[in-house]
């Protein structure tokens, strides 16, 4: 099944940590990718975004889902 | 100012495409990293998730903020 | 009150189970209904999804509010 | 690849709509399904939920992934 | 009907914003109100958080329902 | 460190509370505030909103990052 979800990035599961009903995954990710980011054009335009930029790409935990 | 998202990805933009409202941008990210997801118990269990396994971290790009 | 949200399911509740700080609850829906996802143009185009396509609608458990 | 998010139904496009940027997709969803939700506990008492309410599950258009 | 979502701020819009597909929103806000954050245990304690702490919520726009 | 992300709060904790693997923070805010909120342009349409009108932002609690 292909996804519709842009960053799909592969790695090993390095820790798990099981609560009641949430679960913490650690995953070891070490091939480069690319980030696909949706953000507003007035939050682009603010920070002036343009290519060759620094930036850091920021995910809630949890936003990511696994796949195995 | 220190962020409760653990997941922080540094690299390079390499695209910015915008539209009326919103905008897509590609980042290029090199360094290795550890994902923290938080999925539900159940998910973990019906996944069988442990240490080792080979696994795909999938992030809707609706889902990244970028720092700059 | 209205929603902005379009995702709107009825059903019954089947399972509630509560940690120290989550809940996890289980709904049975058995009206149809039509969902409306916001994806990328870029995604749509590379799923090259068109009407009468079969596809899965596929959602966080993190992600659903609900309504009583 | 089996995926952690717990809610995946299947359905049917009947709508594509495409922006600049971004893409709205309508799928008819037929078959029964078990939604589940995460939410505070807190939210679940002060709910009061419990099984056999009647609720709506509500989910935002952009939270929703499509496979194909 | 009430909802599980614990974070319910009323206030007045003052812009609508359309694109093709989307449309950015502002709403002023003025009274004060308790912000709930889910965030992981390990997150708080890396910041650690405590009672007294000046602090920012930061809330992505696509993750804002509106309701009228 | 500048955000993409539109909505930033400031704000005192109030209250920590901790769980096996998540946590639940309540944030007084007080500052009046301008909430941006991106929806479907289907969804603004739908809910005739216009300046002036009275509405709710509802934020579920998984989705407020904590800055400190």
């Amino acid at each position: 099944m292909q996804l519709s979800a842009r960053n799909q990035l592969n790695g090993k599961v390095t820790g798990v940590e099981k609560g009641a009903v949430m679960a913490n995954i650690k995953i070891e990710v070490s091939e480069p990718s690319t980030i696909t980011a949706i953000i507003t054009k007035e939050s682009a335009e603010k920070l002036g975004l343009a290519e060759g930029d620094d930036v850091t790409a920021i995910i809630k935990s949890t936003e990511v889902i696994i796949g195995k």
